[in-house]
């Protein structure tokens, strides 16, 4: 059952649910998912405040300031910051008001305190233009009732700002996804194992646990395991208390390409065991009791090209996101891509802004068993299905990675 | 002393010093910053591997198959991944071989498994052609020698897969500085607070802090204190363990404004007390036994623009990062930006690509007490000094809020 990228895509994201909530501290809540829409009980400001240091005045009183000749003022009462007013001002008197504070009753403008000299109770004002503008009215970020952030929405530092302003020490936010990884293959020795002839290291367990981190879900590395199909159903069984279940390598079509074989043996529904991208055409997925398995590449580069089409967007769904894609370019190249392409093909590149344009550079090295294109690549350019080898300046889309 | 922001960044740029360095575990590395300069000790792959499941051969022996006309070879040794071959491959025999096993001596090519048939120990091989492609050759990604990792990388999913090949089980980065955030200001409350007339809630210190995180740092919320030179003063110096201290609020010119009085209180020296950006302008600098204090502006978007200029960068230095920017790129404004301006001014936007160009569109509210923008934008419209009202399609440089 091999698929198109699209097709699996879809069959993945329909088979996932949104996680669970949980309350946490609003100080815990950076980079998470809000899980309720926030409506605001009241009106932010939520008083008519000045927005600097100065004297609130009726403000027609000294619009008609002019060089020389000030208006008088006399002063009637003094409102600090986080006080409240006790006088009414009327014509000819004026509060002296501190950033923040509440205006006071019949104060139509606020003069800045830079632009008075103070004697005694008389205030001279020497410029009183504009005071009318120095005020922040009641509700006039926000409003009694309003829908403010609506859930789904990823907490950002200007998120946090607001769900503090309207008092949510506590934030219910979506449960992050538990990801199991296991790295299976008689090559693989841990990572701080010495090598010895024919043996490689984990690397792959590692990649994608950064990449699972980035997606906002919560990792569990269970290590790696031979080749071997009772050892690593072993595994996947005591994975599956985990959201979703990812192995790396045997997902191809040798003999010891044995995930198919696990899945069978466990019960495990196989909903397809290839993709047509490259890198990335080898790659199982199946599900048992509503809970995804996932039989990535042990190729690092591979693995890390199926983890961004197919493991992220299901990631992103299950932790709440409105957005499940990654943001898209068009580009030309900088310089060619000598390969024809039978599947969809995604290349590590480099892009950045020329003549107002974005151009991309594919990288020297796309070996899906190399990282060192992985490691400096900000984008992956999508090369289309049975594209010619395409030279410099073709158009292209370019997948950006980093988060929408 | 106010500032233009260039001279002020350098300022304070120059004044703070790369932290120490700590070992940890590869798995807590993501979003850390490397400290060591990765060079490996060997070659990578270690050998001469199988990138499929197939037989190794000598290329030229299969080279000629054509349909109907397959080649027939002898099977003399069998090596799984994770194993090492045990005969030398000469003309007319081959190896069976899996994905990521070593290449057996002699062998020049590996045919995939799906072009051959196997009857005992005879190999039917139907297509030979391009098997010499089928090698990765010992020290292709990475010689012996190599230094494959710099100081100062920012560790991304690429780098920990890298730094798993290499054997780095632990790793050793910048330690992350701590950042003790205060909120000062009488109107202030807690979050948890119901609120009385004339009060509003800290959301400074929370957003910082999200802010904080974003730059790679660690945040100790102290809370908030009243207007009282002694009770800043006294947090202040409960917060000189930590090794950058942001204070909000009481940093403009009013009779409130304190924190210069603090600065002057505790022996902090002055860098300057005021920045020539909008917003952001109130905001000041001081130093202790070589310890930054950074008071901000007590209203939101302006302390988050102070932040994005002036404390970001000082913290990607503190943190080790090569880059201390945020990417930027010229636009054009999708809408006018109405306003003459004085000092340079940084305005909340959204931008994406149009017809290949990148437009951005300032956001509608930009009020310095407000949050709506900045839970919204992606970028930051750079406005320069002097300019005049900006018409719709006007060339502008956006810095993109996203990681470089």
């Amino acid at each position: 059952m091999s698929e198109k990228l699209e097709v699996a895509q879809e069959k993945l994201l329909n088979l996932v649910q949104i996680m669970p909530t949980e309350m946490i501290e609003l100080s815990e809540s950076w980079r998470r998912v809000l899980a309720e829409t926030i409506i605001s009980t009241m009106d932010f400001p939520p008083f008519d405040r000045s927005p600097l240091d100065g004297y609130a005045i009726i403000a027609k009183d000294a619009e008609g300031t002019v060089p020389g000749e000030p208006v008088i003022l006399r002063q009637v009462d003094y409102v600090p910051a986080g006080d409240v007013p006790h006088h009414t001002i009327t014509s000819g008197t004026a509060c002296r008001i501190m950033t923040g504070a509440p205006l006071p009753p019949g104060a139509t403008g606020v003069v800045r305190l830079e632009d008075t000299i103070a004697d005694g109770d008389k205030i001279i004002v020497l410029n009183g233009h504009g005071a009318e503008k120095n005020i922040c009215f009641q509700g006039e970020e926000i409003s009694a009732g309003e829908e403010v952030i609506s859930a789904g929405t990823a907490i950002n530092a200007g998120v946090i700002g607001m769900l503090a302003v309207l008092g949510k020490a506590q934030v219910c936010v979506f449960r992050k996804p538990l990801v199991a990884i296991i790295a299976t293959g008689s090559e693989i020795v841990p990572v701080d194992c010495q090598l010895t002839p024919g043996k490689i290291r984990n690397s792959n367990s590692y990649m994608l646990s950064a990449q699972v981190a980035d997606a906002g879900a919560k990792t569990i590395l269970m290590g790696n395991v031979l080749d071997n199909v009772d050892e690593i159903a072993l595994m996947l069984e005591n994975a599956s208390t985990c959201d979703v279940v990812i192995t790396t390598g045997g997902a191809s079509v040798g003999d010891h390409d044995l995930i198919g074989e696990v899945y069978e043996k466990l019960g495990i529904t196989l909903l397809f065991d290839r993709v047509s991208i490259k890198p990335g055409m080898s790659m199982l997925a199946g599900i048992k009791n509503g809970k995804l398995y996932l039989g990535l590449s042990g190729n690092p580069a591979a693995a890390a090209i199926s983890f961004e089409q197919l493991v992220r967007p299901i990631l992103m769904k299950m932790c709440g996101h409105k957005t499940w894609w990654r943001p898209r370019v068009r580009a030309v190249l900088a310089s060619p891509f000598n390969k024809s392409t039978g599947a969809k093909r995604f290349v590590w590149s480099q892009c950045w802004q020329k003549d107002n344009g974005i151009v991309a550079e594919p990288l020297r090295l796309q070996s899906n068993g190399m990282l060192k294109s992985a490691m400096i690549a900000n984008s992956l350019i999508v090369i289309p299905e049975n594209s010619p080898p395409l030279p410099s300046g073709s158009e292209v889309e370019v997948i950006l990675l980093v988060n929408a």
